[in-house]
């Protein structure tokens, strides 16, 4: 087998082998295969896709490329979750303790990466002492006692991916359904859970920008988990502005906890819920949406869920203080008020120009190398639909540098679009994508 | 500028700017750019093609990357030829003395590469003392003296060329026309000929295997040379059997001596008349092709074409005996006749499957490495459209190696076509593109 033929015949339109694809994702991981032939090769298959079959393998063989994690040692129907990605979305450090307090397990592996506020790990690394790398028997001893681990992946998970990924990202070869899905899946089919719930986020602060594109990637991604044998839905949802009130890192688990007392803000509780009941019925805990969504409120309104966030901090040595008072937990010395200059209602509140800020304020990392200021972001105080008055909040900027905060208050004053009402409400949720079909919500 | 936008762009569909086509070949030549980003980028091309505008500008960044030969210190008008390469091809070792003879400085520097025979330069170097590697002033001096230098290419002549070629050749991006047209264009016009003849072969010999792709080809490269202010025609010829009969290096020089006496093969003659003449009228020795034509018949009837091959091998330090008495060549120590086991007419004479039968027999290079026996070869006897019996000769095989021969005549047996008369006779000569258009023949 030659990798020179590989190349020919998707460039030529052929469909790639089982064995085709193998051969070049191993020898591309092992070192045989350079770069500049498999760039050629990806360029080639952003212009003649690969088919569901094409794509299956080649998740399986990036899965295979490294180690998997195997969860057998848990106990019941293991759930995992996973986000294309936006601003403001906290909703791991929500629904992984509501479903673990339904005694599903929640495992969760995590990546770091770029971003307008760091990851989940680095939001978790706001509490003191929390712990996100954990041994195999660590993961698994949590996983089985409390139901819910949230750690770092091992090094050595789909070494293919993180190869390839780094050189479609310089060759201007991202933007293939294929290669996007599979790359995603790949992180998570190497680790083993039963069912895997999936949120494809669309619009200005999101990866993709169009319903259409979301919901082929999410159709892209079920056939991929559902070839797999794993339970795999995907939810399409609205990524126009910001999930939930709060961007940066400690502001979003002062929101978790909030929402996990019931108090947090309506969208991003909603979604929570969405999410949660779908994966419920995945894991077979309920019979349906329906009774997943009452069992996740009562185990709101009892506290359960919040006491299981308590849980999840104590088992990974973080300081439980902050998370029983907030006000512990990293602040900024700075806090902003930007006022509203008009009156009407909030039509528009473009989400990638909020991570924008939040960047600037130092939620986030512009490179490796960026240092994350923990304590910074900002709280909105209006989202789109809602009603203003001239001098009324519209967000909170809390900050450490008095000139970066200015020049964000500057900025967010012109991002909060005003004006007439919008004539339709905006949607949460535009549809669910599962291995039988396409619902449009 | 970053290269990344570069590829984003022509991957989208978007025509590339002069400033950017310098920035990639220049970044690319000194080393700035990876290999892996070019390659996409070539990808890219491929699918979305380049057009007329930005041919010529890839084509004149790539002169512009290494040096440029002055050709202003030979007097008079001087002509270039250029042939796409095909089995057989003595072309160059005829014309050359023919213009020459004519007063017209025919220039030429050639490379050497792989094939089923050597190329112009190893050809040469059958004679004893034959010096390919001439010196600037030698160069001068001997077109101004004799009208006539055929050496090598200095080593910097568009080296953007070089490695682009290199890296097509691995990733399945060398099909494409405005690639081909700018790789084989940039070398002509980096040396300063004031018109080029090209000579775009096609059929089972040549890379082009369709007359409409070799027409498409040629418009390419005609666009590129008037672009560059360059008279420039292309003719479009047969390859789908050999041209002339020799094919085999010093095989080849014996029928340039013949062909130049006026005992050459018909066809061999009369492409070299037909791209001869053409030639003249491009540098104004003539008014037609018709007087052209006349010209060079003159030329050969009065033994001046020869008398100019005589000059151009003592000129260059070569054996002039070896010109005056061709049994001095190289000349191998077996030598096997192909026998007709049928009677009829040659149907079909594979121009490729010859050419591999020599290569076989040491004719050319596989590799880089190989050693190039310049004795051997097949000198055919019979072609397309003649009539044969049982027993009589089709080909002579000449080699070192009884054992590689014996196979060579196996498979000639084979590559004789014999049967019914053909319906249509052969064409040598399918059309011509000038900037004014395409006649077909």
């Amino acid at each position: 087998m030659r990798i020179y033929d590989i190349i020919k015949k998707k460039r030529d339109g052929g469909e790639l082998s089982t064995d085709e694809i193998n051969y070049f994702i191993t020898n591309y991981t092992n070192g045989n295969i350079p770069d500049y032939q498999i760039s050629a090769l990806l360029m080639a298959i952003y212009f003649n896709k690969m088919n569901k079959r094409e794509t299956l393998d080649l998740t399986k063989a990036m899965v295979n490329s490294g180690d998997k994690v195997d969860l057998s040692g848990i106990k019941g129907l293991k759930v995992d979750k996973h986000s294309t990605g936006g601003v403001g979305d906290t909703v791991t450090l929500i629904l992984g303790p509501m479903i673990a307090a339904c005694d599903v397990p929640f495992v969760k592996m995590s990546g770091r990466g770029l971003g307008h506020t760091g990851g989940t790990l680095d939001k978790l690394e706001s509490i003191d002492g929390f712990k996100v790398e954990l041994t195999n028997e660590e993961f698994l001893r949590n996983s089985n006692n409390i139901n819910i681990s949230i750690c770092s992946q091992s090094a050595n998970i789909t070494p293919a991916d993180k190869k390839l990924y780094s050189l479609r990202d310089v060759t201007a070869t991202v933007e293939n359904l294929s290669l996007i899905a599979s790359s995603i899946m790949s992180k998570k089919l190497a680790i083993g859970s039963d069912a895997i719930i999936l949120d494809v986020k669309v619009g200005s602060g999101a990866f993709m920008k169009s319903i259409d594109e979301a919901i082929s990637l999410a159709k892209e991604m079920v056939n991929i988990g559902t070839g797999y044998r794993r339970e795999t839905i995907a939810l399409v949802t609205n990524m126009d502005e910001p999930l939930g009130n709060a961007i940066g890192n400690a502001l979003e688990i002062k929101e978790a906890i909030e929402t996990l007392k019931g108090n947090g803000p309506r969208d991003l509780y909603k979604l929570c819920l969405q999410l949660g009941s779908k994966l419920l019925v995945l894991a077979k805990r309920v019979e349906n949406g329906e009774s997943g969504k009452k069992l996740l409120e009562e185990k709101i309104n009892s506290g359960e869920a919040f006491n299981k966030l308590i849980e999840l901090v104590k088992y990974q040595d973080g300081d439980v203080n902050m998370i029983r008072n907030p006000q512990l937990l990293p602040k900024a010395k700075i806090l902003i008020e930007v006022k509203s200059q008009k009156e009407g209602y909030i039509k528009q509140l473009n989400a990638e120009e909020v991570g924008k800020c939040a960047l600037k304020l130092g939620s986030g990392r512009e490179t490796m190398d960026s240092i994350i200021d923990l304590s910074a972001g900002i709280v909105l105080k209006k989202k789109v639909d809602d009603k203003v008055k001239i001098g009324e909040t519209l967000a909170e900027i809390h900050t450490n540098n008095l000139e970066k905060g200015k020049e964000v208050e500057q900025n967010l004053g012109d991002i909060f679009k005003i004006g007439e009402k919008n004539k339709e409400l905006k949607k949460l949720i535009y549809g669910i994508v599962t291995k039988d079909g396409i619902q449009i919500y």
